[in-house]
């Protein structure tokens, strides 16, 4: 039992605005549930995302005084008096996605829309508006529930130290690039269009590789971006310049389409092209109807809103999209939406990087900093840049 | 070899008509490409799909003169010098989609978009406008390429002639239905809704039991199609009556969701409840994701057009319609489109039809007729009679 | 909380006895290890299993003592402190196989090879020899833990109490002879061999029946059994009479061979035709290689075992088969075995009875008895009784 | 048309014995049977195989006079009528089975076990005792039926010539070797052991990383091939040392098992450790069921024979096998045996290759020879060398 009850965290101010401030020490309960299967962890290592983003721009109705944060990973200094399996000092990597463990999803492997973690729809997460409530984990110190379920215990502490800028990733993204890819149907010989180069998309470019892709094709609008895609085999196509997709995508393959499209961008899309810069929330969709060969199979990673009250129209605003379903229809075409489930793949992705067979933290470009440095990292990650920022709030990450 | 040179068949003559006339003997051939992997065939039964009516509606580019028809069962009369399995006097069913075996989409088993027979796009179709140009079978003859791949020959001529009923429905519909179930992941135990109760939605309900679900529910406008999916065991919905959709389905199930859905309708579908009548053609995909349980699937056989000249709005002139994705997305759903591929499904389905596991011409409520009665048939099935007209060309059927 | 602290159940005395003795009342605990996630029952019906008399038989090392019975049905009368979903007054089916589901096994579904519920290996079960040392529960009291996870609650007691019969049957022998169904590869249309038609050759047939299968062929020697398995739609084979096997089953077919092949014997086989009556551990699965179509596949949910004391000969006592392997090779052949994962299927199998699907009680030949007339009903068994014996400890199922 | 007429081959003269010799020019028939359907290839690459050598060491009934050879690669030199979509000039890789791609087999994706290519058993091959007669390609022409189906080209035929030696490969060992980690379940982030370091076990060693197994362990008795295995980032067991074969594997990984297993030995097994060198047939199976994890599949690339004159004992001779099937039982293992079904793989596979995604002749360590070279490359191969024999018979393979 640890005797500390400070805490700090990275914390929602509004349209724009994020702080560091003191915040609540966790406790084994959520409201008046108790948690006796949750632990607490002492955070090593807790990443910015991109659906952050949607928040912190002020794109939800997410609430000021939010603690952010679903990337997690760290050390257990607490136990409730259920967890059976875990024990204080495992470091631990934690699915954004919280679950039971013990509902029809759960059992069916898709902790994704896990039935019994929020009131208000299937599935919940860590820190994000309309997710379940539960406290967010850029901070210091986080309880997870359901811990013998949802943590993934790494088997050796130190070693996992020396690769944890590779190991970070386990909790969202490289998970959720990896679904993109297995629901596109990417596997050995496949080639494979990547829709952005934001480290999701990235990671999903490092998932085809792993998947045994043949080529992997990036597109995004910004250099930087594309400059780590081609840091590691994928070929890349820069959205800003003129030109026919089927063109460039012929120029690489010697063939118009691609066997899989990944969408890593999902409802915040903007035009391409001449129109670049234009908000379009149904272009990658259609892209990808058009660039997929028949019979190919369209992986959505990328996030679609049920509401969305800063959209262009009031179509969009509704969540509702103008997709030309009739040319996916005429081309046999299968669409894979929602959240990554975490757990079906965090167990041999980690396996990969212990084993060496990937670098993930190079491919996005993983930058870590420390918990003050939060904001203008949230800051440098909207400008664009390049990179994967990786909160340390105890200092324990190697330089 | 046969030495008969007359045929009649059924031909589209405009918006709304069709007519009985003379047309060409078929030649193993189309145009100036050599069919010698051909066989010609006596029609037996050819069935009147709800497909064609799009045509007959005036609601594509179909052009005058163009013979009708492509759920095909005959005997074969000729043999092209290449065909080296199928025999004279053996008695086959013919799969709708045209596929050559030879090329990447046959070989993984997606025959309906087969890559070498139609220059416009994957897939073919007999009879049918933009699938390739081949004739229709609705007639006394008709030519059916790469005659080793395509047909299903029946083990016993006379054992199938008893039950041609229900065999004429293996080149379309039965096949069809059950690729709808099979994608929306029907299997034992499940609760699926079934949009539509013409022939395919009603295919697909026998599909679905088949499969082994617990309970189908299945929602039409029509009555008479609503008693006849009583008639093997489903539940019905009337879309006519007034009331929340997810209260009827709790009503029947004791849940608000279903585990799937199959979507039978497609794009000329129509608004239910207070609004019946008029046309909404993403309602019943909108449907879909609202009545479909989290991590579930929907079937889409129902057809989904690239271009619809007779569409209520421009958007959906082009294929576009307003999809409300991000609730799909939400709960995790996946969409699956495109033709059947009968080939993947009309050998085991014939085997449940042989050994009597199935009564799928009861349940879609087979009427055989002549070929003089084909515009009668097709009148009356526009009309929404809750059958299935099988032309019998020949008088070969037995009453 | 209950206060009942008696308890009586059915007793290993030996090999060839059993006897209904006093035993303890249940605790939350095994052991030294606390079951704060468990809960107590008050069993409502649990049934006799023809793996229970390997035991009876002293074809194991069982010791005397043993509280047998791992089909169980019950209503939980006591919630450990950490169980959360599952309450007071449930009525539940329990899965014979013990899962944590917290370990990589349950999370990949793989219930049947839990790995923290067993010291001495992957997998456990209630009253078994080697499968953890938990209480049997041919009892009137036992106790289930990790309840949340483990238990399957049936939505609607009475409705539930009315097909109890059917219901008993989801602890093991349905979702078993289902599994074997399912690996091998039994679909719409499959021609299905299931050997042996003890109960859960039965259920296998049931399941085949379920799953679509076109034609489901049942051998077996006792005649009553295949009585059974003619009484719901399935051709049989009488082991005992001379004959090739392959032209009974062409006779039945048109074929030589069929798609799928369940052994639901197991090691204690013997040979049949003239030398019936020998024991002969590897003779359904070189029958299995001769009579699958290549390309097939071998759904293995007989017991097999690693030891085997009362053994033909010497080889046989160390679990070593002679089997023709090449021949299945030569086919292409896939086998598949063990213990199946209950969980993977109850909840289904429950839908398909409560939706009226599928009547698996009659087809077993359920037979109700009291706990004193356990020790009479694994008697009659024993002795080829074509009946599926539930006990009924409290006397609550109607007559 | 080539008006060429001679052709030379490799020849079975008896146990022991090969030698070049003239052969027929190939005809479009085999016996009576026309195959205009085919085409004539000139041989540009075509390799010896290990199972060449079973029927060069007399351990098959292979006659003398038989044209050795099945992993072909080659240009069309003349096409039969019936060949549409294939051309004079094409450079193709054959399949090692022969298929007609009209069968139910084939039309499931089996292409191994073609129902119309052999009338003595499903499945046929060139050049292979019992596998339909078909004249082998161990020549500087062959004959390749069902050219159509059969034959997959290569989009560039000067950029394939660039990396021939390794798409040579992708007639039998490459697909062969993937077929065997598919089976086994091998994907990324798996652990996994290969018995055997031969051609098609390095194959298999290359494909498990291409599947992005975390760890590929890889077991041989000759250091040479031991050599290659680390060449590609294997780990590598010694079979000739003594001790425990789970120590071993649990220094290199942490754990006593693996995920996935895969033979590629087959029925010509030795023991290891101290008694290696002693025939024991079952013993990589055996092995399998001991070092793999609970729920992990066996994949058995390895050829089982249903007859071997040449076994140590008379189960053997049989295909009888002593498997401790009760081991692999109670561990709930699947086994997937079998004849690749090379045409499921050559495609995404030469994409992998042209792609520069693997280097397998690097892996494999090929040795390009001519054909005179032929019986020498038998005979090295025979003694253990650590190489992967390719004949060039018209000298076009750049040095």
């Amino acid at each position: 039992m640890t005797t500390n009850t400070t805490n700090r965290g990275v914390v929602y101010k509004g349209a724009g605005k994020v702080a560091v401030e003191s915040i609540a020490y966790p406790e084994l309960a959520i409201g008046n549930r108790k948690c006796d299967h949750g632990v607490i962890l002492k955070v090593v290592t807790t990443n910015i995302c991109g659906s952050d983003q949607h928040m912190v721009r002020g794109r939800t109705t997410a609430e000021e005084g939010l603690v952010l944060g679903h990337e997690i990973t760290g050390i257990v200094v607490e136990c409730g008096r259920d967890v059976e399996f875990i024990q204080q000092g495992d470091l631990v990597s934690v699915p954004f996605n919280i679950a039971c463990g013990r509902c029809r999803s759960c059992k069916e492997g898709k902790t994704g829309i896990c039935l019994n973690v929020n009131p208000a729809r299937p599935g919940a997460a860590y820190g994000y508006v309309d997710m379940g409530g539960w406290v967010g984990g850029q901070a210091e110190y986080v309880m997870v529930p359901y811990a013998d379920f949802n943590l993934l215990k790494f088997p050796d502490a130190d070693q996992a130290m020396e690769k944890i800028r590779d190991l970070t990733l386990l909790s969202d993204i490289f998970p959720t690039g990896f679904h993109g890819c297995v629901t596109a149907g990417v596997g050995p010989g496949s080639t494979v269009y990547i829709a952005g180069a934001g480290p999701v998309g990235l990671a999903a470019a490092v998932s085809a590789h792993l998947l045994g892709a043949a080529c992997v094709i990036v597109g995004d609008m910004v250099e930087d971006r594309l400059v780590q895609a081609r840091s590691f085999g994928c070929e890349t196509i820069d959205l800003t310049q003129e030109g026919d997709m089927a063109d460039k995508i012929e120029a690489i393959l010697g063939e118009r389409e691609v066997d899989a499209f990944v969408d890593c961008v999902g409802f915040e899309a903007h035009a391409c092209g001449c129109n670049h810069g234009k908000e379009a929330p149904a272009t990658v969709l259609n892209s990808a109807m058009s660039l997929t060969r028949a019979g190919g199979q369209i992986g959505i990673p990328g996030l679609y809103v049920t509401e969305d009250p800063g959209a262009v129209d009031d179509a969009a605003k509704q969540g509702a999209l103008s997709m030309r379903f009739g040319l996916g229809w005429a081309k046999s075409h299968s669409f894979h939406t929602g959240q990554c489930p975490v757990m079906k793949y965090h167990r041999p992705l980690m396996q990969a990087i212990l084993f060496n067979k990937v670098k993930i933290a190079d491919a996005v470009n993983v930058e870590v900093i420390s918990l003050d440095q939060a904001p203008n990292g949230y800051a440098e990650f909207d400008g664009g840049a390049a990179k994967k920022y990786v909160i340390d709030p105890h200092g324990t990450v190697a330089a």
